[in-house]
């Protein structure tokens, strides 16, 4: 049985999802589009698909089992009431939403419906290497993780597009993201540090040190570097009661010359995280062919805004900053986690 | 547009290319299965799949395009050169077939034919880290290569079903033809010595060390060791003029514990080759598609079925074993590696 | 020509400077030792030395040129003024005092003096690995210096004898001097946050994680776990403006066996910075030689007691507790980093 | 107690000796010299050392009480007999002599001497990688080793200078020494196969293969690559039957940037080996001071002349070079190894 899908956003995002839609996966075919510019609406779209005039048409077709969203955040929020109006299965790109508020009026909307159908882009979650590090972390025989260290470098950031809040509002989400799921725990508090500024980003508030305070009382402790120059560095380490798990370097070939015993490193997130795309939509697709979904889900996306309005709040404030979450509704009782 | 395959033989690698063709990749369908075990055939058969009564049926069915050929070795010829006959593009499992002369008859047939349609199954051409590797060698920086090191080791083969003759005429067909596509050469002899013999395997000859001798001067030197206890290992390492590339270690999580900094080592060869398994079948479907082949070719099992021989020869001998190829038809002129 | 060495202080650590000293080195004779245990001291002493009944008296002997401290801290201050007043060069084991006062009184007298006489015991200085790290830091090829993380993890520590403030006033130390000496500055505050606590050590605070603010604006990360279990693990990291420096992993057998691709991690200190501890020792019996003293200077003792202190008052505030040095003298002013 | 040394030849490599034991180690002094160059050697004489005419009155002095010789191979024989003839411990750097028939007098005449009294400069076996290898290897968790693999790589080496027998006969020994000890086994016969030619070294015959057959069955691979131009990389790998035991990469810091992550290889042997020939002397010192010598025997020294001619012989004849030793005299019954 074919998952037929509607993508709203057919910019670079929605351009290459429906590239895996229609060339990398199966059982699963693009039947729907839009965008707020239908001529690139109608250059995306694959052969029989349907360009629609608005996504409220998209999203209520019949031609349309399931949809993803690639639009502009601000944009979000109206797009998921449909599709859970409409009873379908949304896969959403972060941010989920723009405003705690908003994501608490998702959350009910999903809560009345009374079964999960939102699953959100965090999608180093389906990375293979985070789940191999949770595997270990699960397993126990390190003991409870008492620190976690996460690094996040860029080789840079588009000057001018990308302000001095984003590494706090828009990078630390995958951060903070993977380390909730990786500990199996809520973020209590933030605070925020800045080191020496980068000169290679000008005025850029560049780089960050980050502390998310855990519930459970683990700290995790992040670099967020945007402007690195080398390439793109994602690293993880747990330290632990009785020892520590770190993600591997990624495969590459190592190479011995002049420089030394080497291994590259990526360019980008496109190119690190290529595998963990593909795994991303392979279980949302079996998930939303149920009718429902797995993954991150509505309460993920809202934690994500959450702490990234606590890390702003904390650099403006040098301080602590705590984060209050709404009581935990039962349809996302299930561990953080989704089971590998 | 999607490929119709019928596969013959739903033995365990059967069985488990079926579930990749249908349920991991696109634009494929299982339309037809068959086995000299009709049963196994029907309770392997994808929904909606013909169950045929022999191999030369589903050949010649309509509802078939293409052909996967998973029967045992002696079967080979007379199902390649239906196929070849019907015009149909196939992918055969290793060996392509068990003697030279009939790896010459189905050359023939398809140099009659004027067009590939046979891709053999040497997966390693499709791994990520043996094309980076091949990268790295072509793009020339490190000038020409001049010694390749390849070790094969497998944690434990089943005692009395694998013979002391498998090592050189089973085993190795892998490391000789990653050797020739990295190295875009032929192997012009062989050598073979044996260390003390492992006690590991009770009277098996284990391990062997094998010298490939290429056209172009340089030596490929492999080691196989079959009962080596501790995990499924593929290295490969090449020295150059100007310095060495070699496949990394597999990602695996960095672990520090009692054991010291540590990483785990794949169990063996469906754990270590699963993505190239899932890429070979996705580049021999769009070839497939278009009603040729590309990928390991006709020529290159050829070669493979000359290097076992050999290999035999020479532990027989001690010596140094040449091979003569025939002359290479120009439906495989192209160089021995498929682009990247 | 060769250095008159008179040890005070033979427990653990004196004994072992003493065998270095005798059996070691060259250039050097140990001519005097003394300790509050006369019968220690006798055993200890090496053939032909004069065990002396008080420090005092060994200090002005004739006998010997130069002084080793490694009694308890609380009697360095008496010691240190007395070795100044002789006019000899003194090593001093860490902790050079156990007081920002008796610091004070120390730069005073050896100001005073008008001439450096003093190297404390801080032997990561020394480490070949350090070396190489500041080596390329201070190269420059990848710009300033923004973050440093120092993880300082023991297998275990004496339940009992180490207290919840010995990894802030005892083992703190060592960090906190090589961030000052590989970054080039001095530490402005200090903050420190307790992540859980590990169940290894029962009541103990365990583990702790430190930041250290540089005056220039850099800050230094630093982890400190004494009941790890896996070893005794030192590792050190900056992230800088165009790329990252790390201290590599220690050299061990890499061994491949049923727990992985592996390599042992040292058990203690001992093991770790055996090579150190000799090269400290090598420096200074030639700078003591020429009657002065090299490497970690007295600034640098005071500095550490500073940190120490902070870091407590850090604990109980949970602020940023600032750090207040008095002028530099210029005695003093030379680099941080005395030159490999 | 001191132990008094006379040096014979005080060109490159006897100076950097002089430089080792009058500055690095303790229990030692120069106090004679002499050189072919009796210019060279005043210029090399320590302070208080006496310049000799000859090496033969510089061994028989009442001043020297052990001898380092450095002079060229040619001369050894002479002044090892000299050095015998006189009781007196001596340290001889490789090679040992230049023809099988002078190691054998040298042999008989030690051994009618009754105690060793020679030691032979393979520092690699005092170097604490190998030692960890050796350890690993000796503690039997991993079985028996069943391949050896070796790899003596050079940046460069001297045009002209270096012939094409000088990886055989002149760099092989230290391999060939290293495997010996390391397998504690005695090596049964050669073979050499030659890749490629290297464009890297012009007509020099490089790289070359070489294989040497234990006499308990191992075989050692060996790859010696002259002019690799990267740099001096010493590898070595041991397949065991339950696992595999490796050295680990040289310790440098770990540089990430646009190069990727990666560690600078040492430049030459000096920057490899220095700590190596340090313990090398350490030992010497104290066995010469009890009148007797530890470490690589004559015996050692024998059997590397063995291999270095049966490996020319084998690259003439293209075939397996048996090498036949004489009985071993009790006097180096001892396992090839001395115990760390």
């Amino acid at each position: 049985m074919t998952l037929n899908v509607g993508v709203i956003g057919t910019g670079m995002i929605g351009q290459d999802h429906i590239r895996r839609l229609t060339q990398v996966l199966s059982g699963v075919a693009v039947t729907g589009v839009t965008d707020i510019d239908a001529a690139r609406a109608t250059a995306a779209a694959p052969k029989g698909a349907t360009v629609f005039a608005t996504p409220a048409e998209l999203i209520r077709s019949d031609k349309v089992d399931a949809v993803v969203i690639c639009s502009w955040g601000p944009a979000h929020e109206e797009q998921l009431l449909d599709c859970i109006a409409a009873g379908k299965p949304v896969f959403c790109e972060k941010p989920l939403v723009t405003s705690a508020e908003a994501a608490l009026r998702v959350i009910d909307a999903e809560v009345a419906f009374g079964r999960r159908l939102v699953q959100v882009g965090f999608m180093r979650r389906f990375d293979a290497d985070y789940r191999r590090l949770k595997a270990v972390l699960d397993g126990g025989t390190l003991g409870a993780p008492l620190i976690y260290k996460s690094v996040h470098r860029n080789a840079s950031v588009p000057a001018g597009l990308y302000t001095s809040d984003m590494p706090l509002n828009d990078t630390l989400v995958h951060d903070a993201d993977i380390s909730r799921w990786l500990l199996d725990d809520e973020i209590a508090a933030v605070e925020v540090r800045l080191p020496r500024r980068s000169r290679q980003g000008g005025e850029l508030r560049d780089p960050h040190l980050v502390m998310l305070h855990m519930a459970g009382g683990a700290i995790v402790d992040v670099e967020i570097s945007v402007n690195i120059a080398y390439g793109y560095d994602i690293r993880g380490e747990a330290s632990c009661e009785k020892g520590i798990a770190a993600l591997p370097n990624r495969p590459a070939t190592v190479v011995t010359d002049a420089h030394g015993i080497r291994q590259a490193i990526p360019e980008d997130w496109r190119e690190r995280f290529i595998e963990a795309y593909d795994q991303e939509f392979r279980e949302w697709i079996v998930a939303a062919g149920a009718g429902t979904a797995t993954g991150p889900s509505t309460w993920d996306g809202y934690a994500a805004t959450l702490v990234g309005d606590a890390a702003l709040r904390a650099v403006a404030s040098g301080a602590r900053e705590p984060i209050a979450m709404r009581d935990k509704p039962a349809l996302y009782a299930a561990p953080v986690r989704k089971a590998a």
